[in-house]
């Protein structure tokens, strides 16, 4: 009887394939790239999948038990896959909250000590102290954070050192480690006035999309900064450029964009008080590593009783 | 009798003034700029002094026992002063270590995220994610401080949080908290080839003037970067315009400097990789409330026995 297949679609080293085939040592590990198409009735996991996939190459893998993502968001994936009874999902939820925690600091502490200032300055060899009374510290400020999942809980983490107010917002309010108060999403109004920094962690949901908008940044303190590493989706991006150019808000980040790269006719790219980075604030420096070592921590949980260890992915709840 | 005075020559609020006036109802508490010169003779406590006042200047304040420095450097100060047994000495280390801490981790994350790049990036409405390969976390990164005061402390705190291991260099290697490992100045050279940042927040003095130069560049790793945040002095400017343009090390963040402003015909200009901040790493948001309370703390110390509670400077030391 031939042996069901652990096939990998992400690339992993070398090292780490062999771990995974003397763990599993009643499988066949391989590559998608050495899968024919009569071998895919044999995959029973899968690491990582092609976006092209439709739902009926998905149903071509007849006996598919796991699919592990190789990225956070799960949206791109067919209906019929989320739905699926048969199918247990998982993704990569948590490998990227150090890297978006470390872009979203590097923001921050830019913008309050006047360094893109300084780096303006310096391009024309200008020695200007003259904004030195706009310098600010980011000690006692008010950091408000939609979503309070691992990558905000890094940030958060990372705000009270810097002795920051940490405020989190989630759907019913629940307490969360390392957040001073946190909020319901219905009583987010409640708060948005009073964060001086405010960042969307949140995963793409009917909820989350087109969440800030011109009603939105209106509500915001007129010296507060909004920072976007959540799903581009969330952002109405129109609206954002509006209020920058407008000074409604004093500043943003984005990292994610409604359309990727971003087009050359987007407003956004001469929007005042705006700093941009092309979707790569959850780049991971040793990636394979990272996804490894969910992948293996999960494949040990499903060896035992079939059920995974962490990153399960709820498609009734859409994360 | 006359009262004596005490003398104000950096500004305060009303508020504190007045704090101030409750607190010594036995003083005069007035401005510089209220006082004559006969007056002068009264100053007993002096906040802040004139950096053009020479050492002929502080000898008409017969009476003077305690000058309370505006800031943390007492290196301008008269020999006469420094040495005096008369005169109590103070400086306000510790209140710029927050800003300066923050605009080390404002460098450092935006190097290492890229976020220089992506900012010449946009400027040019480019969509640019070619880089990403060199993308990297601080996450188990190595960072070299030299100098384990409170600026270095605050910078080793932030760093263990970030997931950094820190080495700290002191005169005798004494352990302090927050440093994963220290090592004495006579080994630092043990160290220095393993730090990925290294960053000096050292005062001046005889051991540090030019400490920083060719021979130390070419001992450091050629991926790493060097940061001063200490004292301009330091570093030896032509050496390390040199160590970045030769990609000796891989690059630099300097905010202070042998000569500022920083002249026109400066290499350090046109040096690769290096950002450039005019000095204004220190500066403090609400300077005055912080100038005022350590004045205040040692106020109520010198009231009680004429001693002072923190920040005593000590001219053996020059620290």
């Amino acid at each position: 009887m031939t042996k069901p297949i652990i096939a990998l679609y992400q690339d992993l080293k070398d090292k780490h394939k062999q771990a995974i085939a003397t763990l599993m040592s009643d499988y066949q590990v391989k590559d998608m790239s050495d899968i024919s198409e009569a071998e895919r009735a044999d995959i029973e996991i899968l690491l990582g999948w092609n976006h092209d996939w439709t739902a009926a190459d998905f149903e071509e893998m007849t006996v598919l038990k796991w699919l592990q993502n190789s990225s956070a968001g799960m949206d791109a994936l067919p209906d019929e896959v989320k739905q699926s009874s048969r199918i247990l999902l998982s993704n990569m939820s948590g490998i990227h909250g150090d890297s978006i925690a470390q872009n979203v600091f590097a923001y921050i502490l830019s913008n309050y000590r006047g360094m893109y200032q300084a780096l303006a300055d310096q391009s024309e060899h200008h020695w200007n102290q003259t904004y030195m009374d706009d310098l600010k510290q980011v000690n006692d400020k008010v950091i408000l954070l939609f979503g309070t999942g691992s990558l905000s809980q890094k940030i958060a983490k990372i705000a009270q050192v810097f002795g920051m107010k940490v405020i989190g917002v989630n759907t019913d309010g629940r307490e969360v480690e390392h957040y001073d108060q946190t909020v319901a999403t219905e009583d987010a109004d409640t708060v948005i006035g009073e964060a001086e920094i405010i960042v969307n962690t949140m995963p793409s949901t009917s909820q989350t999309r087109g969440l800030f908008n011109q009603s939105f940044f209106e509500k915001m303190n007129p010296e507060a900064i909004f920072i976007n590493v959540g799903r581009g989706d969330a952002v109405i991006e129109e609206d954002i450029a509006t209020a920058l150019n407008e000074e409604v808000i004093a500043g943003a980040y984005l990292d994610v964009f409604q359309e990727e790269p971003l087009p050359e006719e987007s407003p956004l790219w001469e929007a005042k008080h705006l700093i941009i980075t092309p979707h790569t604030s959850g780049v991971v420096e040793h990636f394979r590593d990272a996804v490894f070592s969910v992948f293996y921590k999960n494949l040990e949980q499903y060896a035992t009783d079939g059920t995974l260890a962490m990153n399960q992915f709820n498609a009734k709840k859409d994360y």
